[in-house]
């Protein structure tokens, strides 16, 4: 038990570039790397991104968490996720668990910390988050001054205009789930010139969209994620192409 | 003006590891370094993290943004920085702005990026902000599932008990301000219990207090933040010694 750790590493979104000096030590002591959500090494980001770093004999253990409905089945997999690891660290190991993003930011890490006892070292190794990485990417500030900032991932039953009266900035994840309502929201609001959107921020099929009026819900990807700026965002608009 | 180039770089918030390959490429190419809120290179953070990969006859320019009251002559300091900047970006200059953690979150580099118009090329490279940082550091999970987030910098005119029943996660920073106010809506919403306060974090004074009822206003250092979180802190405890 002296040598095994538990290492949760974002490797940010997809940049290689985005990796911090301390995600790449981490992965050269690696024995076992968990990729979740994933399964086979092929078309996983993360381990795209890590394999480069990692021991030769490394092991790759593969993961899921369905998205079921039931509360039970979830907390089931969680848990079985999570024994699956406990045994690799009983025996000894190092393992590191890849996040996208950043592991305390609406990750899967955390469902296994959840059942780890406390006796076993962890480290979690910050990463660069999807709307950190966003508004970087078009030099759009999230938050200056006194301002607030909120992030919002978006469900059925999110109740958008309190939602929009509740912080200066507002990430909105998930936008795909509730577009038409968050549309609306931000209309009533008078917020609809304040935003940028943005599916598949840094890919190839990357889409900005500044002006929603024309968009229909069923044309948005999955990853699409939408900042509202109530002090506006028009200012910002010369630093994007 | 074909080489210059106008970049904000974040380095987090004091540990060299967090650097992202990406600041560090960068750093390679900078002809000038600014260095805001500092007057010489020693005891700039940002400076010590970056100047093992800065080139040997960088140069090095130190301006400040004055926090006076008044508005007009803040931006005046903001338009007088920016001026300078400008000047080396014009002469055809690589200009690199450092940010202690990320550029886009609270960071003066947004007040120099007002004042450019657009055609000099800027680039934004995310740091690991200190919220992020404090959150990994404890392995405490800022934000799960369905849960939101917000970030808050407190003033003397915030609505605490408002703010806290804004969202499931919420990260106060600078808490000295506000302590007492702070505490009492804590209290009176029920959340004493569900919050981790710390001060100078990462840093050989770094303090972690979860028991607020026995802390002065007086005696809570500048650099002190305050995580709420509404479903329990409890469980997370475990990995906090």
């Amino acid at each position: 038990m002296l040598e095994s750790k538990f290492y949760g590493i974002g490797v940010g979104v997809g940049d290689p570039d985005m990796l911090t000096l301390k995600a790449i030590k981490a992965f050269k002591e690696l024995d076992v790397v968990v990729l979740p959500e994933a399964k086979k090494a092929e078309g996983s980001t993360a381990y795209e991104i890590a394999k480069e770093y990692l021991k030769e004999n490394v092991e790759l253990l593969f993961i899921e968490f369905p998205m079921v409905k039931c509360v039970e089945a979830r907390k089931g997999f969680r848990k079985e996720n999570a024994d699956k690891i406990i045994k690799y660290l009983e025996a000894g190991k190092k393992v590191g668990f890849l996040t996208i993003g950043d592991p305390m930011t609406y990750s899967t890490y955390v469902y296994i910390l959840e059942h780890l006892d406390g006796e076993i070292p962890v480290e979690t190794i910050p990463g660069i988050s999807s709307f950190s990485d966003m508004s970087s990417r078009f030099n759009l500030p999230l938050v200056m001054g006194e301002e607030s900032l909120k992030v919002v991932s978006l469900n059925g039953e999110t109740n958008i205009v309190e939602e929009i009266n509740s912080a200066d900035n507002i990430v909105f994840m998930k936008v795909s789930r509730n577009f038409d309502v968050l549309r609306d929201g931000l209309e009533k609001t008078g917020n609809l010139e304040n935003v940028i959107m943005v599916s598949n921020c840094g890919k190839e099929t990357q889409e900005i969209n500044f002006d929603l009026t024309k968009i229909n819900k069923e044309d948005i990807p999955y990853f699409t994620t939408l900042i509202l700026k109530k002090g506006g965002i028009n200012q910002w608009k010369k630093f994007i192409s």
